[in-house]
C-alpha cells in the first residue's frame, strides 16, 4: 500500500513575506476558500500574536465552513523563563480556536545563544512546556524545527534532545525546517534519515526556501528519506528566494511514477486542478504568475524551435514531458525565426487561416521582420494579419494618409505642468477621407483617441474595443535616445484578446504599426464573426455617410 | 586532490530558445565577451546551419581573441543515408572553424523511429560517422545524448548501442540530456552510475531542463554520480521553463562544502562576478532578473522586517545561508523608517555628500517620488541631483522654459516614410533665453539633440557627454496607451557612468526628466572635478556671452 502524504499550505502566513505580496483580509479569506476547495490537508492561516490582521482572520475563518482543509494557528514556543500560562502570545494562539497549532522553536544552539540569549536547558523546557500546553487543551500540535539542519550539523546530539523533549510533551509532527534555504539535497536526505532510524514513530515534516534553487528537490529528497508532512507555498512565494513551490512538487508527486507508485495524497487533490490554483491564488496576491513556471507557466508547454515543432507534430511526448491537459494547462507554438515551418502552419491552422497559396511569401516575410526586431512570438494578432495580408485580394479596411503628433509646453518640473499631447490623424476608408484631432497627456494615448475618433465615424463598433496591455522594450539601448523600440500591445472586446508588435527607432511610430494592426484586425474579426449590436451600421454606416457629415469630420480635425 | 569540473554555456543556442528572448548578433557578440571575462569553459554559441545569423556570428566571432573558453558550433548527427561529405549541415558547421563541435543525436529509440523515422541501426551508424568525421579533422566533439533518460528507461541497451558507436569513433564527451526535463533526481543518480562503471573512462556531461523546477537538482546529482561537464545558461533561460541556471549552479559548487570539497573548477571562475554575470546578460537579453533568483536576485538578502532583521543585526547566518558579498550581491533591509535612513546616508556618504543639513527634507522627497513610481535604487544620478537641489544655495545652472515636439507624416507602413520628428527647446542660463530645434528620425533622439544643442552655446563640454544606455518600463501595463512609463537612461563622459530616471504617463516627460537630471549633473561634475580641456571655458563661456551671441542663438531657435 502506498505511504499517505500530507500537504501542508503556508502560502498565507510565510508566503505573506515575499516582497511585493501584502494580503489584505479579504485576500487571504478567499486564498483560504480556494486552498480548501483544492483539498489542501493543513491551511496556516497567520500568526495570530503578531498583528491584528492575522487576529481578524482567524476570527472570520471560522465561519468559513472549510470542508477539506485544517486551519493551523502559527506561533512560537513560549518565552525563556516565563509560565506558559502568563505568556500572552500562546493566549493569543489559543484564543485563534484552530483545530491545530504549530510552534516555532529553535533547534540550533548558535541561535539559543545569540538571538534567544537563553540557556540550551531553557530552550529544552519551552519546547516541553509549549507543546504540553496546547495538547492538554486538545490541540493537534506541529512543532517547526527551525535551522533544523544547520542546528544538526552543528551539535545533532542538542537536536536529538530538542526532539525528545517534543516526543515527551506528545508532539503531533515535528516539521524539519531548512530556514535559511542553504541546505544541499544529498545532506536534506542524509539527516532525515539518520532521525527517521533514530525515532521511526516520529510523524515527520519538511519547510524548505529556495535560496539555492534547491527547495522543491529538497522537499522531494526527505520525502524519499521518511517525511510524509510537507509545508509550503502556492507558486513558490516567501521570504528572499521563496518557499517551495507547492504546484510544482504537486506536479511530480502526482505525475511521476517515483512517487506516484509509492506515495497517495488526499483523494480530493487533482492535479489537473493545478494551473487553475496557481493562477487564482497569482490574481489575489496580484503578482503575475511566472511564465516558465513548471507544469503551470503560459510557457511551460511552448514550442519555439523548428525541429521541436516538426516532432511534437508527428508525437508529442518527445517534447513534452506530460500532456498539458494533466495539470489544466495547454501547449503553446510560437512564431520565430528559429522555428520552421511547421510553427508557421500550426500557428495559422490554430486561427483557421489558410496559407497554402502563399506560404513562401508569408515565411519570407517573417523572416524579414524578424530580423529588423519584430518578433511575433508573442504577438498572434500582428501573424494574422501578415497572413492575411498575403492573402488574395487583400485589401485594408481603412489606410493612414498622414499622422501628426505635437508636443507642447514639456517642461521638466512640477505637477503643475499643463504639457498637453495632440494628434491629428488622416484616414481615408473606401476613398472618403476623415482627419481628426485629439489630445491627451502622452502622446501614445493622444493617437490611439484620435485613431479610434476617426475609425468610429466610419466603424462605431471601434468604440467598444479596448487597449489592455502595453509594453516597451528597446532592442539596441546603447544607442540611447536613437535606439530601436519594440511596442507589445494587447487589445480586448469582450473575453477575446489579440496582440499586436510594432518596431521602429520612432517609438511612436512602432506604436502607431501596432496600433494600426490591432484596429485593422478587429474590424475583419468583426466582419467576419458578426460581433455584437453594432454589424448591421457596418457597411451602411459607409454608404450613408453624407458628404455633410464628412465635412463636419473634418472640421473637427481643424480644431 | 578535487575533481574538476567544467562549465559549458548555451545561453546563445538553448537560452535563445526562450519565450520572449530575441538575440541579435550584437548581442550575442556581447553575451560571448562577457562568458570568456567570466572564464566560462564552453561557449556553444549557436547552430550555423540552422540560420543565416548564427552564420554570421560564427564569422564574427573568430575575432573577438577569446582568452578562457572554447567556442562551439551546434549541430545534429548527419542525416539518414546520407554521406557525411554530402550533408549541407555538416559542411556548415565544418565552416564555423570552431575549435569544438557539439552533435545532438538520438538515443531514445521511440524518437528515432517516430521522428527521424529512420532504423535503429542507421541511427548507430549516424552516430559513429558524424563523430568520426569531426574527430578526423582535428576537432574536440562533443556528444548530446537526446533524451538519454527516456531512452534508457525505454531500452538500455539501445543507449549502450548508441554509447559504443561514439566511444568507438573517438567521442571526447557525451553529454546526458534530460530533453524533456520530466526525470527525477533519484533516476538521474541512478542512471549516471550505472553508464559510469560501464564506461568508466567516458567523459560524460549533463544537461538538464528545468520542467519540473529540479534542473539545477539534477545537475548536481549528476555530479555526486560522476558527470564532470555541466550545460546550463545563465538565469536558465530556455525552451518551455528552461535551462539548468549556472548561476545558482556556479552558486553551490564554488560555496557548499558538499560540493567545493570535492570538486575544483577553473580558477578565472570567481563566485563574486555571479551577481554582474547574472545582471549583465540579463540586460543584453532585456529581461528583468527575477528578483528571487538564487544568491543574485535582488531580493535573495532581503529582510522584510520584524524579528527577521533583528536577528540579523546579532548574527547575519540567522537568516542568511551565505554573506551576500561571496557572490557579489548586498543585503537589502527594505521596509523599515530605520533601514531606510541607514540606506540613504550609506548612499550619500559613497557620493562624497553631506545631507547632515537636510536629512528629513530628502527622506521625504524620496519617498513621495518613490509612491509615484521613481523608484532611485538604480538612478544614483537622479538621487544626487535630487540631495543636491536640497543643498542651500543650490541654483540649476539652467531652466527650461518650454519644450514642444512635432512628429510629421507617421504613416503606418513601409520604410519609405518620409517622417520626422521635430524638437524645440528654449533655456534659460544666467537670465539669458535660447531657443534651439533639432530634428531627428525618433522624438526622444530630437528632445537630445536639441537640448545639447541649446546647452552647447553656454556649456560648450556637453557635445563631449553621451547617452550610453536608455531603458522604458511601462508600470501598470493594463492601462495600455495611458499607462505610467519610467524612463532610465545611463550617460557617460570617458568612463564615468551615472544614471537617472523620469517617470510620467507621457513617455516624452518621463524622457525629458531623465535627460535634464543627466545634462544637470554633468555639468555639475564637469564644474566641481575640472573635468577635460574644455574646464577653462566654463565659467568665462557664460560670462563672454555678448548679446549679440545669445541674439544669435534665438534666431537659430527660430529656424
Amino acid at each position: 500500500m502506498n505511504k499517505k502524504l500530507f500537504l501542508y499550505d503556508t502560502t498565507l502566513r510565510d508566503g505573506a513575506q515575499y516582497k511585493g505580496i501584502s494580503f489584505s483580509l479579504q485576500d487571504k479569506l478567499k486564498i483560504t476558500k480556494l486552498l480548501d476547495d483544492f483539498g489542501m490537508d493543513y491551511i496556516e492561516g497567520g500568526w495570530p500574536g503578531s498583528n491584528p490582521k492575522d487576529e481578524a482572520y482567524f476570527k472570520h475563518a471560522q465561519y468559513l465552513g472549510l470542508k477539506h482543509s485544517k486551519l493551523v494557528a502559527f506561533g512560537a514556543t513560549r518565552k525563556p523563563n516565563t509560565a506558559t500560562g502568563k505568556d500572552p502570545q500562546l493566549a493569543s494562539l489559543l484564543n485563534a480556536q484552530t483545530p491545530v497549532v504549530a510552534l516555532v522553536s529553535k533547534f540550533w544552539q548558535y541561535h539559543v545563544k545569540t538571538v534567544l540569549r537563553t540557556e540550551t536547558s531553557e530552550n529544552l523546557k519551552m519546547i516541553y512546556d509549549s507543546v504540553d500546553f496546547f495538547k492538554s487543551r486538545g490541540r493537534e500540535v506541529i512543532l517547526d524545527a527551525e535551522h533544523f539542519f544547520d542546528g544538526f550539523k552543528d551539535n545533532s546530539d542538542y537536536s536529538f534532545q530538542c526532539l525528545k523533549a517534543a516526543i515527551k510533551a506528545g508532539v503531533d509532527n515535528v516539521t524539519l525546517c531548512d530556514t535559511n534555504g542553504g541546505t544541499m539535497p544529498d545532506e536534506i536526505a542524509t539527516i532525515v534519515a539518520q532521525v527517521k532510524s533514530k525515532y521511526p514513530q516520529l510523524s515527520l515534516g519538511i519547510h524548505c526556501h529556495n535560496d539555492c534553487e534547491l527547495a522543491v528537490a529538497n522537499s522531494l529528497a526527505s520525502v524519499n528519506a521518511g517525511v510524509t508532512l510537507l509545508q509550503g507555498t502556492v507558486n513558490g512565494y516567501g521570504e528572499r528566494c521563496g518557499n517551495a513551490n507547492l504546484i510544482s512538487l504537486l506536479g511530480s508527486l502526482l505525475l511521476k511514477p517515483s512517487f506516484n507508485q509509492n506515495f497517495s495524497l488526499n483523494p480530493k487533490i487533482q492535479a489537473s486542478q493545478l494551473t487553475t490554483l496557481s493562477q487564482k491564488v497569482a490574481n489575489v496576491a496580484n503578482m503575475p504568475l511566472k511564465n516558465d513556471a513548471a507544469y503551470v507557466g503560459n510557457h511551460a508547454f511552448s514550442h519555439k524551435g523548428g525541429i521541436h515543432v516538426a516532432a511534437i507534430a508527428k508525437a508529442s511526448q518527445t517534447y513534452e514531458h506530460i500532456d498539458p491537459a494533466l495539470v489544466g494547462n495547454q501547449r503553446d507554438i510560437s512564431i520565430s525565426e528559429l522555428s520552421g515551418k511547421s510553427n508557421v502552419l500550426l500557428q495559422a491552422e490554430k486561427l483557421g487561416l489558410d496559407v497554402s497559396q502563399n506560404f513562401s511569401q508569408v515565411l519570407s516575410s517573417i523572416k524579414s521582420l524578424e530580423q529588423n526586431g519584430l518578433t511575433l512570438e508573442n504577438a498572434e494578432g500582428s501573424f494574422e494579419m501578415l497572413v492575411r495580408k498575403h492573402e488574395e485580394g487583400f485589401a485594408p479596411l481603412f489606410t493612414v494618409e498622414n499622422i501628426q503628433i505635437t508636443v507642447t509646453n514639456l517642461k521638466r518640473s512640477s505637477e503643475l505642468d499643463t504639457e498637453l499631447c495632440t494628434a491629428s490623424v488622416k484616414l481615408s476608408v473606401k476613398n472618403k477621407t476623415t482627419h481628426m484631432v485629439e489630445e491627451a497627456t502622452g502622446p501614445v494615448d493622444a493617437l490611439n483617441r484620435a485613431l479610434k475618433k476617426a475609425l468610429s465615424n466610419f466603424f462605431p463598433q471601434v468604440e467598444q474595443m479596448l487597449l489592455t496591455d502595453y509594453k516597451v522594450s528597446i532592442l539596441d539601448p546603447e544607442n540611447a535616445s536613437a535606439a530601436t523600440t519594440r511596442v507589445w500591445l494587447q487589445s480586448g472586446y469582450g473575453d477575446e484578446r489579440w496582440a499586436t508588435i510594432g518596431c521602429s527607432d520612432n517609438i511612436l511610430k512602432a506604436s502607431t504599426q501596432a496600433l494600426i494592426d490591432s484596429y485593422q484586425l478587429f474590424l475583419i474579426k468583426f466582419q467576419n464573426n458578426g460581433m455584437t449590436s453594432a454589424s448591421d451600421t457596418d457597411s451602411q454606416h459607409i454608404n450613408l455617410d453624407t458628404n455633410n457629415s464628412h465635412q463636419e469630420v473634418q472640421n473637427n480635425g481643424n480644431l
